[in-house]
């Protein structure tokens, strides 16, 4: 029983916000449950499914799974709550009393198991269509980028909202359905900070302005995170600079299928720890990106398992100095066996506006 | 011990995308965790709290509680999942063996209990530094939708995302930190699907258009529906459209504290099921709205429980007849013992445009 929004989105097309879905190891037919506002959406959206309007959908599975003779039902542990399992539990029980399900000992006869992951792992290598979409979706946020660049946008004297809202703008303008999440606008010490919001906050000349933005594209993400210069770049920006590019190269190298996951976060942790900046890159290497902004695999000094090929996946290797202001270098790749072939194409000089 | 992040905004102000909160039942201070991302945020936005930086932030303030010599520690089952929960069982015999914790007879001496539900129960009842928000978040609904339509942006040959993408910029203008939810434009038979998504469809003469949509202030949501016809409205139309407003009014009428929450959806539902259309109007009547666009309490023929002064809630029949088209009407409005206080202030007549 898939119980995970995205899950089910993967596995059936159905993008309501409320949905299970009920898989069976032999080859009868999967069940889509969903509530009353999304009849006429899932027809569309899933035309050969069975779909059941219910809404207690997890509960309706289960009771349908005992009834159709399943012994064992397999349940996303790592989406469902402890209350939510509760609640299958007690319908199981409601269902084997009504069918009488029970096995030669008299016990009760559905099961419910800890199946987490699952469908995680398919998501995690992604197909031809699904990197043609992630494509789709970083040349939109490429192409808003290089507009809002090419327009002024990044001058001295706006506000980081503005910038914001501005790039947000521009990747609708050029095929985003939506944006992939709050759009990062961080100027001067604000760059600092590795998850800014953006503020009334005015770029001035000689700031740093951290720029972490993503497009979404039938459902599918983009993430890219560019540091600029305004006006003159000092020393202390230009070395900073250099060194989470090396960092970032050397991240990008390591991307090699097979890969253990916690070695390609070291490969680019390293080169900022020599330097003297290990405290000041706090945050893991990347993540997995598709129809989530953070999927598997996540890729910091604490994963375990080894890089997919068909994987795609972020660098963003970052150097924050408090009350300075920090460098994010940031791309989107696939792994693969030539090598990773970087989605998100936007240049990586150092780059003065 | 508080995982929800929207509960630990409430409770701390902290809005961090990792989060969990300790609190103790005794004076001492509370704790909270977050990751390395959001140290400074956190210093900023939550200066008076302990704040421990780790990644594994619940079991982290599991073992700290066992420590500090807890015996039953509530947790969010409600949102804890089943893999967490193991976790924390787990973390908490590590605990337990590290601090030599057990009861006289030798038992491991810390319990997690179910608290499901808790600090949702305080945010159900709002206070007036909240309503003032939620005023301020409909009133920058208000005056996008007044703009929208005074600029003729509701005209025929424009698409739906047009619309929306119109409406959610100018909520910017008019002082939305960002949209409530993804703004729902549907046109002609679209409008019979109750969460439509914004397509390239052609708003059209004759044509129902319907407008769910919000904005956010302080992270306060509102939440309004409007149905407009284009042009001219046939008699269909506008019967369709009176028994809908008749039902609203209903509801709202039915807004008194401590009134059953099932009886609140069944005042409105009457009105359509009498009228025949019971079987088109498959949603709840309405739904708390506050930090979250949904939150509690529900309006539904299912809700336990009674309204309480000073929720704020939504009040949205609707009926929708496949293939030709739907109405929907819904206000956010505080429950208040001098009758409701409605925050959505957009005109309801029929506005033919």
């Amino acid at each position: 029983m898939v119980s995970d929004l995205i899950n089910v989105r993967y596995l059936t097309g159905f993008t309501g916000s409320n949905a299970a879905l009920l898989v069976f190891a032999s080859t009868a037919d999967p069940v889509l449950v969903t509530d009353s506002r999304y009849r006429i959406q899932a027809s569309q959206q899933a035309p050969d499914l069975d779909t059941v309007i219910e809404r207690a959908g997890s509960r309706h599975l289960v009771a349908r799974a005992v009834a159709a003779g399943a012994r064992r039902i397999g349940f996303e542990s790592h989406v469902v709550t402890v209350d939510g399992f509760d609640a299958l539990l007690t319908e199981i029980k409601g269902a084997t009393e009504i069918t009488g399900a029970s096995d030669s000992a008299g016990r009760v006869g559905a099961e419910l198991v800890r199946a987490p992951g699952i469908v995680e792992g398919l998501r995690e290598v992604k197909d031809a269509d699904e990197v043609a979409l992630l494509g789709a979706a970083a040349a939109a946020a490429n192409a808003a980028l290089t507009a809002l660049v090419a327009g002024g946008g990044l001058r001295p004297g706006r506000t980081e909202r503005a910038v914001a809202r501005e790039l947000e703008s521009l990747m609708l303008d050029h095929g985003a359905e939506t944006r992939a999440f709050e759009t990062i606008v961080a100027t001067g010490a604000n760059s600092a900070v590795p998850h800014h919001r953006p503020t009334d906050a005015v770029l001035t000349r000689g700031d740093f302005v951290k720029i972490d933005f993503g497009a979404v594209v039938a459902g599918y993400h983009s993430d890219m995170t560019r540091t600029f210069v305004l006006g003159a770049a000092a020393d202390w920006q230009r070395d900073l600079y250099g060194l989470v590019a090396q960092a970032q190269r050397a991240g990008v190298a390591a991307l090699e299928p097979g890969a253990r996951l916690s070695e390609v976060d070291g490969a680019a942790r390293r080169v900022i720890a020599d330097a003297g900046f290990g405290e000041n890159f706090g945050h893991g290497l990347g993540h997995g990106v598709g129809l989530q902004i953070h999927e598997a695999p996540g890729i910091n000094s604490a994963s375990g398992g080894t890089l997919r090929a068909g994987s795609v996946v972020t660098v963003e290797p970052g150097v924050y100095l408090p009350d300075r202001g920090g460098v994010r270098i940031e791309d989107t790749l696939v792994a693969g066996r030539q090598g990773p072939e970087q989605l998100t194409r936007f240049p990586k000089d150092l780059a003065i506006v």
